[in-house]
């Protein structure tokens, strides 16, 4: 199974100004095309940091996906860390020149060309929706933090990421607490080792105490877990399923 | 100035099952105890990854936050980590032991005591408002998942955290773009050394094109940044200010 991290680059996040919001969709992304995303940081725009984590997430995981610190001011130093990181130089892209050149025409000036530098050996994927491209370095997929944005740029990285089996999940609500609900679970659990086994306490709301998921990527075990658990519940249980 | 990280522990945040919202509110109380929140982990429910992070989290830096996996059931495993990490039994709490039959009452049952299992050396901080403590181990604050519990569980953070001097915060909004402001930013950057100068463009948003931020502890040190900044502005500029 291919394996994911992902690299959260904003001083805005730490500083609560904003809430992390890429995370997830990327999440979403990656779970289609059968990706395991199993780490997530959160960092400043700290070059020296930038440089150690990618250099770690990039031998640790199979892709990494950087989010912010890509545009023109002094606080975008991903490209430069990234370069610095791997020993590389900062060169200007052609063809996201040439882009850069004919979408702001008159009105461009140096720093708009700023957004054609990158990492030396960087590559770009384009899809055809979209005349922009994302750059790749190695294994690390260099997204901009600006949530719309990161979220046009997913589209490039479900059309590039290799295909893979996606991962399945199905849910039980049910009224019965945890402390209520873990013999079962422990049962279940021992059963269907392939299987995992999610439990979520839901704070008052009067639709349901706890939230089962069962979720893998071999689709029948996670049926086969889900219907065992099911038939394990009393009378009334569950008060529905996903 | 005192560091924090977050060590959100959470299968269902990597798995896209819901958007982690934990650590925007963490921050906020972060701030207004002039706390740095420099590093924040989303890491899955795995006893040997939590108990390195955790380790690695708690030497690094003055306070540890985590979030999540302290309920009863099998997937809970972050005090029994938190234990095997330092080297220390888990041991029952006797005054949460003790809280959990009072509430439970009848109903109660060995899992629910589960509640009450924290690791050894631990100790609890109580406030007033509620009779539920928050669980501290060494300088690792653990903190449930559940947002709603989370929050309530920061009014204890807030209450037993030591002051220190608050970050202070100023913004300007502006149509100019990135690539325009640069040359101010450089300026004021080298200018006012103690002081975060960010910039963060905005996605098509009809009232301003890019918000520049300017943080720090010293307030006369981020207001005088901020009116050197607003001094370069061009007449008409900024739309509005924070």
């Amino acid at each position: 199974m291919q394996t994911a991290a992902a690299l959260i680059i904003g001083n805005e996040i730490l500083g609560g100004k904003i809430q992390e919001a890429n995370v997830f969709e990327l999440a979403h992304v990656l779970r289609r095309r059968g990706v395991d995303l199993a780490r997530v940081l959160i960092i400043p725009d700290a070059p020296s940091v930038i440089a150690a984590d990618v250099v770690s997430l990039s031998k640790d995981f199979d892709h990494v996906f950087t989010s912010g610190g890509v545009g023109p001011t002094h606080d975008d130093v991903t490209m430069a860390s990234i370069a610095n990181a791997f020993g590389v130089e900062i060169v200007r892209e052609p063809r996201l020149e040439k882009l850069l050149r004919h979408h702001y025409g008159e009105a461009l000036n140096e720093n708009h060309l700023l957004l054609a530098n990158v990492p030396a050996g960087a590559r770009q994927h384009y899809i055809d929706q979209s005349p922009w491209p994302l750059t790749i370095f190695r294994n690390i997929w260099i997204l901009p933090g600006v949530p719309e944005i990161f979220r046009m740029k997913l589209e490039i990285v479900e059309a590039h990421l290799e295909g893979h089996a996606p991962f399945v999940s199905r849910a039980v609500f049910t009224k019965l607490d945890e402390a209520e609900l873990k013999p079962m679970l422990d049962t279940i659990v021992a059963r269907h080792p392939n299987v995992d086994v999610g439990s979520y306490p839901r704070w008052k709301d009067p639709k349901y105490e706890t939230k089962i998921t069962f979720d893998g990527k071999d689709a029948d075990a996670v049926e086969r877990a889900f219907e065992d658990f099911h038939g394990q519940l009393p009378d009334g249980e569950p008060q529905w399923t996903e």
